[in-house]
């Protein structure tokens, strides 16, 4: 297992810079006087395919050497990570292939074809999913890109907590969304050494929180099939993440899925940005636990903005 | 009647710096790909009480002698002229008082009231809000601070485009929407000045195009009570207005309702930002009348971001 260093991040940031925005940080008096707080946002939903994943995938697929580029990558995903993907691979006009489940939602699918990817169906299942990765990645020769488990991923995640120090000063805490935790684990890696007095706090929707109970147990655990409106957090911790969250991670707050909806709507209404419920899910911790965050600087990672409007949680009757 | 100057929006500037907000411009390669114009746009919806508006109002009240100031200021609005005077006022501490249709939205009251606004409620019609606005003002001689047709409203609006131009190089046009012709008049005093090379060109629903209708016929046309979801775009030019978009303006384009909201959809999916239906005009007319825009650069003002979340134009059955 190679762990990324800080200098992996920093030569990522060069690589990716002209590939990704250096994203606005934002802020709300109002949201301010309600939490208490002095909350600074820093809007990775405003990242083109509107996603921090951008950052880890234009950094694995910039830091290929010709001969492997000429090959492409592959990843299997349904998320942001896709779509970030096939993005960084546009960008470097070179093959990206998508392993996705058939049940995948129809507007998943068409944002990874707009940016050329190149999509597989499976069936819903571990099993299934595996199997047609391991043919697609045999016959293109693919790179694997993992969606977190990867240094080169998690060194590209890394460089936006360095711009979010370099934009706000005096930064008590970060907070960010933990799923596989590859925006944790690059917060991590780049605050550890630039702001080791900043910390790192993840928040996980109460219905997937293997990550919180990883943390208490101190191993691993990984649940089966959870479910929360906060899609982009179902997925588990594996060696890599758990090497930084076990290390770095100061504390993990959790929220229900009505805590999460209604912070969703807060700020979308004060913020008056498009986020994903995934992106909530750190206010909806600061908002049920305002104690630790009364009176400090707190960051929190906006992660992504990748929403139906057609079906906003607030409108399931 | 007296013509604001472009000397009067750089005192407007310099005076209300430090109440507002620089607001960001942002831009999509997928929205120019869809439009083949190179789109630029200014987030007033970002400003804090979310819209522009807060620019004119916070200039009238900061340039109130202490004398006046103390007796504060008062105006007639059910929209964003309201709350953003209230927050103007009470960021200089002063009284605002709102003459406000008791059918006016509860979110819009609310709003009023969290900013320190006085609100006095009338029937709904112009005789009843004229005669109560009269008692008002004589009860608290508060100062009549205008929607629009003030000149240190429109002097205020002016230093918006006044930002777009130090933010964006060699704009070509500038879209904004018109209802009362504030935000028009503004852009208009200084890109004549500023930029005059730079069209100023204006959007405006279908269903309230007094004045489209007007700036064809020469003279202004106001219409009873026009209907259209952009509703901060329902009110008629009036003498100071019609000085500036009949001297000033290039062309006006029209959309209707069903442009507006696809365009507002397809901007909150694809800049993420929560913009009001008004704010989408100018996008819908871009996509409508596509060829004057292609292979220009193209300023849009996006004006506010104060919508009912519960009441999305798509969700309406």
């Amino acid at each position: 297992m190679y762990i990324p260093t800080y200098e992996d991040m920093l030569a990522a940031h060069e690589r990716i810079k002209p590939h990704i925005r250096r994203t606005e940080v934002r802020t709300s008096a109002y949201l301010n006087e309600v939490t208490g707080a002095e909350l600074f946002f820093k809007c990775e939903n405003f990242q083109e395919p509107g996603a921090f994943k951008v950052r880890g995938a234009c950094n694995a697929v910039f830091g290929l050497d010709d001969e492997q580029a000429e090959k492409g990558v592959a990843t299997h995903s349904s998320g942001n990570h896709a779509s970030c993907l096939s993005y960084a691979a546009m960008r470097r006009g070179i093959p990206c292939n998508v392993v996705m489940p058939r049940t995948a939602p129809q507007a998943k699918k068409d944002t990874v074809r707009r940016y050329g990817g190149q999509i597989t169906e499976c069936d819903p299942s571990t099993s299934s999913r595996e199997a047609t990765f391991a043919e697609v990645q045999k016959a293109t020769g693919g790179d694997f890109v993992h969606p977190y488990n990867d240094p080169r991923v998690i060194a590209g995640q890394g460089t936006c907590s360095k711009e979010f120090v370099e934009q706000t000063d005096g930064l008590d805490m970060v907070v960010a969304p933990i799923g596989g935790g590859g925006m944790i684990s690059g917060t991590c890696l780049t605050l550890s050494k630039l702001a080791p007095e900043c910390q790192v706090i993840a928040a996980e929707p109460e219905q997937a929180d293997d990550a919180y109970r990883s943390f208490k147990a101190g191993h691993v655990i990984a649940d089966d099939a959870p479910k929360t409106i906060a899609d982009g957090l179902l997925v588990p911790l594996k060696d890599l993440t758990w090497h930084f969250v076990s290390n770095h991670v100061s504390e993990i707050y959790t929220a229900s899925e009505q805590e999460i909806v209604d912070a969703m709507k807060l700020v979308w209404k004060h913020l008056r940005v498009v986020m994903e419920p995934s992106s909530a899910v750190p206010m909806a911790c600061v908002l049920k636990n305002p104690d630790p965050f009364r009176g400090k600087r707190v960051g929190i990672v906006l992660t992504g903005g990748n929403v139906d409007l057609d079906r906003l949680p607030w409108m399931a009757g």
